[in-house]
């Protein structure tokens, strides 16, 4: 596998996964680990799982551990699409995993509508306002605010792309936690399950989990034990260890 | 101080509070101190704090550690608003606490729009539907089932009764909390903090504590740290043991 000069193989020891990085282009952070450790995908080997916002294709690579069923990984990023398709060849997956470099708002030419039993994204966090501090680096700057794409946006697509009863998984920003309800409510997602994410002890929230089903029935949402990511020494926490690394020790 | 038969004298130690309890009629619990707990009223000396659903007075007792402000407690039920002012009277909060024994759809009746600085409020949980399995002492089903105040109404009358930039405190279950944020939406409260309450590690939250702001701007929710209740021995984690009884230790 040749890589560019700004890329480094990353390994997410938990489940022996390989992905090409690039500090210039695009990083998968904690984000997608968590995405993808929270995520219960469909286990039917002829199901249909879709990644919407892939980046570098981490969270459609980590949840094949998961499931046997196909993986479409969406991103809108020559680049960002590119690094991906050569991490599914690194890994051996191109018989499961499916790089589509599309706009996610196009994702129907190409996608059949109400086919999905899982749907999973890692949006962008930040509102594109005009007063809004952006990354200099264009590649970067569109992975992290709602420049190609709004969180309404992304919530809609993966309605459409559900079946009825599959299931929808973000990771977002607590703040933006009320607004995504709305939105998913708009769009006949019905939230189930929440998992907040704390830095550290003592400290508040800085990333959100959220479990939607489609046409689910309304209330009963349930919120998960939190994750705390840092222990009080800025190691990881033994829970965080044995997400990352598939043990605590 | 003269008790009934079925009544006793518990202690908050964390604030030297006594209050009447009665496990015939109604006890306050953990919802009531970490209500209190968490709830910042105003430091305003001539400032206003209002606590509906009342009970037997706790959170209103509770807040005079935090507060030189007047405290006005609502209760809709005889027996509990008596009990209230019993307790009032044994810690000698007389000029502080008044106990208003009416229904709080009819609060502006006594209390002024637009005038309170803080309101609190420990609503019944459970939606009273036909099917819902209710409490045989009609003491306690009222206190529990939505009979006599629904969750819309407690929200409705605290925007009435709050300022411009007061502040709602509010403990519920979590399963409801996209429905309050709906409901405060509605009645010009901006949901602005929330703190989750698990019982135990790695359990599922069951108490959720909220703050709203009158007329606030929209967004910006955050995440408090979360409390934990339990520790796996089944004592009080050190944190609780603080709120409880002002000591870790």
């Amino acid at each position: 596998m040749e890589l560019k000069e700004d890329e480094r193989i990353d390994q997410l020891y938990a489940n022996d996964i390989k992905i090409i990085q690039s500090s210039k282009v695009f990083s998968f952070s904690l984000d997608a680990v968590l995405l993808a450790h929270f995520a219960e995908p469909t286990k039917k080997e002829n199901g249909k799982v879709v990644d919407l916002c892939a980046g570098n294709g981490a969270v459609g690579l980590f949840l094949t551990s998961k499931t046997k069923a196909s993986i479409a990984a969406v991103e809108i990023q020559p680049k960002l699409a590119e690094m991906a398709k050569r991490s599914v060849k690194l890994n051996s997956l191109e018989q499961q995993v499916t790089v589509l470099n599309l706009d996610l708002n196009d994702s129907l030419k190409y996608l059949k509508k109400d086919s999905f039993d899982t749907v999973t994204c890692n949006p962008p966090y930040f509102s594109d306002l005009p007063t809004s501090k952006k990354n200099p680096n264009p590649y970067l700057a569109l992975a992290r605010h709602e420049i190609t794409v709004t969180l309404a946006q992304t919530i809609e697509m993966s309605s459409a792309l559900l079946k009825t009863k599959g299931k929808a998984y973000f990771v977002h920003r607590p703040d933006r936690l009320f607004e995504i309800f709305e939105c998913m409510q708009k769009n006949r997602l019905a939230p189930k399950k929440v998992q907040l994410v704390y830095p550290k002890e003592g400290r508040e929230a800085n990333m959100v989990l959220v479990e939607a089903i489609k046409d689910g029935r309304k209330g009963g949402l349930r919120f998960l034990p939190p994750i705390t990511v840092y222990q009080a020494n800025d190691e990881y926490t033994p829970e965080m260890r044995g997400i990352l690394y598939g043990t605590a020790g």
